[in-house]
């Protein structure tokens, strides 16, 4: 069964050398050749990644028969980015709700320290 | 080979049921059985994407003998976001692009057609 779009992205993504190859992309297209050196790996192994990221729409391949520069295709990302929005509130919901929990926290403990020291100063040595 | 944590979690997104799933979550935590209802679906595949999930570190499930609920895990979230911030920048820049082509486009359009004005109001009819 073929994958929907945005699973075919997560796919992709899923493999951390294809990420290394995005992350080396998003400086700037670049060939298969020049993207193989810094990976210590054969050039059919950097094609076969990068077939993998142009089915999913993250790249695009250039189409000069000799050098096919692979670039970032960045709206494939913003879909990505589209699917967590939903989430973004819940996280966000999650660290207000850390947050007011520590500042409870803080409070008491000063308010702690204030009633040590209020007694301190009440209590006659 | 196992996977990193990252990659785990983008193969565990890269499936509909399981992002479905993820969806009903969000609105709050449930157990297999309600989750099984409107999917249709058996309660062991449930439980079997339930599991990918659970490894990913995307949701957690309650300790609880007979009703472990399913929980979403904001933070897991966080993680794929920051990820993408690096590329965010790309596709901003990317749209910014787009919006002072359009914008030059469209005022070539207005030249075009003021010139067009000012040349028929000149020439006599």
């Amino acid at each position: 069964m073929p994958l929907d779009p945005l699973s075919t992205k997560f796919a992709a993504l899923a493999d951390p050398t294809r990420r290394a190859i995005l992350a080396r992309l998003a400086l700037g297209e670049t060939s298969v050749s020049e993207l193989a050196q810094p990976f210590a790996m054969s050039l059919p192994a950097v094609s076969k990644h990068l077939k993998v990221l142009e089915n999913a729409g993250l790249i695009t391949r250039g189409r000069e028969a000799q050098w096919r520069p692979a670039r970032i295709e960045p709206e494939a990302f913003k879909e990505v980015d589209s699917w967590l929005d939903r989430y973004r509130q819940l996280w966000e919901e999650h660290f207000d709700r850390l947050d007011a929990y520590l500042k409870r926290l803080q409070a008491k403990e000063k308010n702690k320290k204030k009633r040590v020291a209020v007694k301190r100063r009440r209590t006659p040595r």
